[in-house]
């Protein structure tokens, strides 16, 4: 949550004069985005997001990430389209960092979403499973359960137990995810990410699904179990919203029925959905010192929520 | 630059709906503020800033700083106005903090200003001056140059040599500040922190003066040397660009000419607007942490400039 670069307004206008946009208006850096500055832009034609890639995501994955909007965007997807400069690239390079302008959607991020918000996100992921089928471009997902196990390796017994004395039981039930995942489901171009921060709504109305720098390659029940896992639980981890779920879940086979594989297989993608985020945070929460000004997310939140999956396997969804 | 508390969109809605401006349509954190936090709020019926006021700023000023809002943009003046409730008040208390919720205006904050713009903004500032002469609240400058001297003295000698060894000079150098400062010029309103951050701009013309949150009672042409210390030199305070300052004094004297006593202290004036930037960023300096995200700002920068007030004398403004 911050903006990580200084642009100046004569920066900015000379940048956005590479575009076909209208004349800057107007800027505000904006805090969001963790590895990457934002600033919400607006011309004399509209209004844009411009998103400064700061780390992490490097310019090589650049052509599958804004492709990818344009692709979705073209198919009807509520996703923003990248903005092509006159010379028709979808970025530029701002000293040794990449840019991107990307369509302004507005909308906003339910904080506790209802059922009926749970169902047209499903309905939207569904479609957006189906749009992304025939995206040409291939990035594999650097956050499947092996990479997930490895970083909580790296991490080491004792500096999990540090966070949390219940965190360093994930190894041994990691490596059991990672022995029983199943690699033959029916594949798209997944989000992986698709947390309510990362969906745009006016009311009951997807209006923009955002954020795509975790979209790869994957199992498209595997997005699902992720979206459950990010949409059907309160903060802590703690409480499981069944009806939240279960929305989700008829809001997605709406649009596309899940085959039976897959829902067998629910649980456990929601299994090691909890993985991927216990690596991420428990990395995260090694890496960010106690009293930095950005909040550590608890790792815990997410053995919560994989504990409950456990517990109830396909109960989970019923 | 940070965006303090979490508003959840559900939180929002309501208490947007709390004033006459229709639904909410999209609400993002702006990086912009340092004691409070910012959202760029659209509806249905426009776009608005609302600002939660997080430390610093009293309750009890709310009154003085929303109420001279309205009354300067009621005025004419390129400010944006303050939305009231429905009940009509200009602010809401949101649990602790208080909120109000205030016209967005566009316009840029020019980083590299030109004459043109320095006149310009010479001009707006000598007719909020005009406008606020009959605003009928009062407010002390808290920053008056005892006031900048007695934080220096708290910082220390030592402290203040520990950021730079040429920092304690100040002390005596306060001292003749205060000694000499006079008391009988003119006074009005004054904005007393107009950097170009604070202004926005299309072109030459002036659209928005913002961040009141220093205003006071105070002589004008005090007003106006801030504003020469804040525009006319380069970052380093090394650099003073005369153009750049003939241009302010000449757009300011275009609306409101200055007295021969205004134009003779104007020195001293500009010696004093350096105390205060020197005390507030040393007093900043020693309570950020040197590891801190935040960025600190070097109060050498401003002994620079007053190290060339001082040698100049009339001649800084000639």
């Amino acid at each position: 949550m911050a903006v990580y670069t200084h642009l100046g307004a004569e920066d900015l206008a000379q940048l956005v004069a590479q575009y076909d946009v209208g004349e800057l208006v107007s800027f505000k850096g904006i805090a969001e985005g963790v590895s990457n500055s934002n600033w919400l832009v607006e011309t004399t034609q509209g209004r844009f997001v411009l998103t400064m890639y700061e780390r992490r995501i490097e310019t090589a994955d650049l052509p599958f990430f804004l492709g990818l909007l344009d692709h979705l965007s073209a198919a009807g997807c509520p996703v923003p389209r990248t903005i092509h400069d006159r010379a028709g690239d979808a970025w530029r390079m701002v000293g040794d960092k990449a840019v991107a302008l990307i369509e302004f959607l507005p909308g906003l991020s339910p904080s506790h979403p209802s059922a009926a918000q749970a169902h047209a996100v499903g309905s939207a992921l569904a479609r957006m499973h189906g749009a992304a089928g025939d995206f040409p471009t291939q990035r594999e997902n650097r956050l499947a359960p092996p990479d997930a196990l490895a970083i909580l390796q790296d991490c080491g017994e004792a500096a999990l137990a540090a966070i949390d004395p219940q965190l360093p039981a994930i190894l041994d039930t990691g490596a059991e995810i990672v022995a029983a995942w199943p690699n033959d489901l029916p594949q798209s171009v997944i989000h992986s990410d698709l947390f309510p921060d990362n969906v745009l709504m006016l009311g009951d109305r997807v209006t923009g699904m955002i954020d795509f720098y975790f979209a790869c390659n994957g199992a498209m029940a595997y997005d699902l179990a992720v979206t459950h896992a990010a949409w059907c639980f309160d903060e802590t981890g703690r409480n499981c919203d069944r009806n939240l779920g279960h929305a989700l879940v008829e809001g997605y086979e709406s649009v596309r029925p899940l085959e039976d594989r897959e829902r067998a297989a629910l649980p456990l993608l929601a299994e090691g959905a909890c993985l991927r985020f216990i690596a991420s945070r428990a990395q995260d929460w090694l890496e960010t010192p106690a009293d930095a000004l950005v909040r550590r997310k608890d790792p815990m939140e997410f053995m919560r929520r994989l504990e409950f999956y456990r517990a109830n396997g396909q109960g989970a969804f019923a």
